[in-house]
């Protein structure tokens, strides 16, 4: 076993810092030095729900970029000294059919998570990337184009591709009218990637004093969500609808508000939702959801952010500082995606 | 006014023969003498549900065929001795988005229906086509091609257009897989309709005995909902999963059966649904609705029943015999569909 420096769970809410173990490399098999660290909300769900448990040990983050360190005999597309990202799923089957079509999150015998999984060959519960070094099969590190910022970079390998997923899947392009509800970590880039397809792309916020932002991001148009009236007036108006609100809510107004034929994408609460069967009927609306993304999209969504100048808008925090980070988090105290810096683990 | 015949509503799924009243034909109407009258299950839902209420008075029906007696001055493209059918809904707004599109079905102000709605210009209660006579504005009134049987084509009017428009806005032809889950009314036509549009047809029901009906209408494998193992392995397979069931119902495994960017649609019932949003996300499934039709759909759906010799199976019954016919559908007794023949109300 390899040795490295991590954050690790010892309670609800609460990390300590310690010496993390990593499997030797195998042979397909890299070592990431993490320099970036996004912070999910996935990472503050499972932290506060956490319970110390030696068999089941705790180190959250799925959204990381770093630097290849060490290259296994059989790794071939990957060097020492490369840029690399890695999201938050680490490995799948690699033979049903959504494997096969490069959905590797949709793996039918569940993909490995980056953090809490079980590793397919021995076992063991991955760790994640609060910490100093990753090991990591070659085919879910993916090389990070150059001109991408290593540290706004880190959330695109999360939240960059589970917005990236439902806006091509569903043919955003020139001419499509996209709405964004919840401006956060996963909305902020929704908009971003959304007007670079060539969208219209309208925000739909609880919090009105963020229509600077959403004109800064590239937004057309702020609808409050409270604004009954205007609310209205959006009805059957957006082709997708992308809700990355992470709590429990009424579905109705947004699927309101999706065109003919569009769909209601769900990103940020995914537990059991309720509709009522007429607001799907009513319009020809359609509900779907996403999350996460397979290695060909997860490629490409790099490609498109190198190439159209989007990263995530980060507030980056030496690792020490993960509580306070986590704290803020919770109070969506963020614009928008807090990273850490993991240089301090040395 | 002018008088026809009918079974109005005395209590609830209680019907009793009776003179109804319909109105004078305004310039735009005309007057239609039913033949033939199918009977919905929004029908018998409706009759359950029902309180006599002399504000609100209940004449059940809205899949009829019969013949033009009789044209106002501005109609212009029927004539008496015409063959028609009409539908569930019988006017709208005619100025809203979706009345332009030629969604009638969805009118920002909502349609008006053929029974228990409320006629848009003079505010009485619509009374529906277990009758001899209705009188309707000449739009909501279509064509019967010829070689349509005026008995098996009264269900095309409700049942038909509502199997139809989602197949088709979902894009259903030839290389599509479809299942159908339920063999009733709306199920038995929209394997017909699956099968002519060049689809590949999955028949998904509780009675395995079905079987043979099921080949029989085309479809090319039925499966039963109680075998797990095959519904496990039918995992992400179906483009289009058309959910006929009426009753609620656990919409899991018929997601789990969606192929990847395929839809669930919801055909018979029509409440709250509450679903995993888990299970829409993992492979990528899409969740609708359906019910009724715009006036071009349902024209067109008419055209490609005729030409492709679509109609639904009936047992025809006198309508003196509704309430033998609402009694056994609501045993599910029927293959598929009851047609009351109104011949016996001169």
């Amino acid at each position: 076993m390899r040795t490295t420096t991590g954050w690790r769970a010892t309670g609800p809410a609460q990390l300590r810092r310690t010496t993390l173990e990593r499997r030797d490399l195998r042979p397909d098999d890299i070592a990431v030095r993490i320099d970036h660290c996004g912070i999910c909300h996935t990472d503050l769900h499972t932290l506060r729900g956490h319970t110390p448990d030696a068999r089941a040990p705790l180190v959250p983050g799925h959204e990381f970029t770093g630097v290849v360190t060490e290259t296994g005999p059989e790794v071939t597309a990957l060097s020492a000294g490369d840029r690399v990202g890695v999201g938050n799923i680490v490995d799948s089957c690699g033979v049903c059919a959504m494997c096969e079509a490069g959905q590797e999150n949709f793996c039918h015998s569940f993909p490995t998570l980056t953090y809490g999984g079980t590793d397919r060959r021995d076992g063991s519960t991955t760790l994640g990337g609060y910490s100093r070094e990753y090991v990591v099969r070659e085919a879910f590190a993916y090389p990070l184009p150059s001109g991408l910022d290593p540290a706004a970079a880190a959330p695109l390998l999360c939240a960059g591709v589970t917005v990236w997923e439902p806006l091509r899947s569903l043919g955003v392009g020139p001419g499509s009218h996209v709405a964004v509800a919840g401006l956060g970590g996963l909305g902020h880039l929704a908009v971003k990637m959304a007007v670079a397809l060539g969208a219209t792309v309208t925000v739909i916020s609880r919090t009105p004093d963020k229509r600077e932002d959403a004109h800064r991001l590239g937004a057309h148009d702020l609808i409050a969500s409270t604004d009954t009236g205007r609310m209205a007036a959006a009805r059957d108006t957006f082709d997708v609808v992308v809700d990355t609100v992470s709590a429990p809510h009424d579905l109705a107004p947004y699927l309101r508000s999706v065109a003919m034929d569009g769909t209601l994408s769900l990103l940020g609460y995914l537990g059991p939702v309720t509709v009522e069967a007429m607001d799907l009927l009513v319009g020809r609306k359609r509900l779907s959801s996403a999350g996460s993304g397979g290695r060909p999209s997860t490629a490409e969504m790099l490609r498109f952010c190198a190439g159209n100048g989007i990263a995530a808008d980060v507030e980056v925090l030496p690792s020490s500082q993960v509580h306070t980070a986590l704290d803020r988090l919770g109070r969506n105290d963020v614009r928008y995606r807090f990273v850490l810096d993991m240089s301090d683990l040395d």
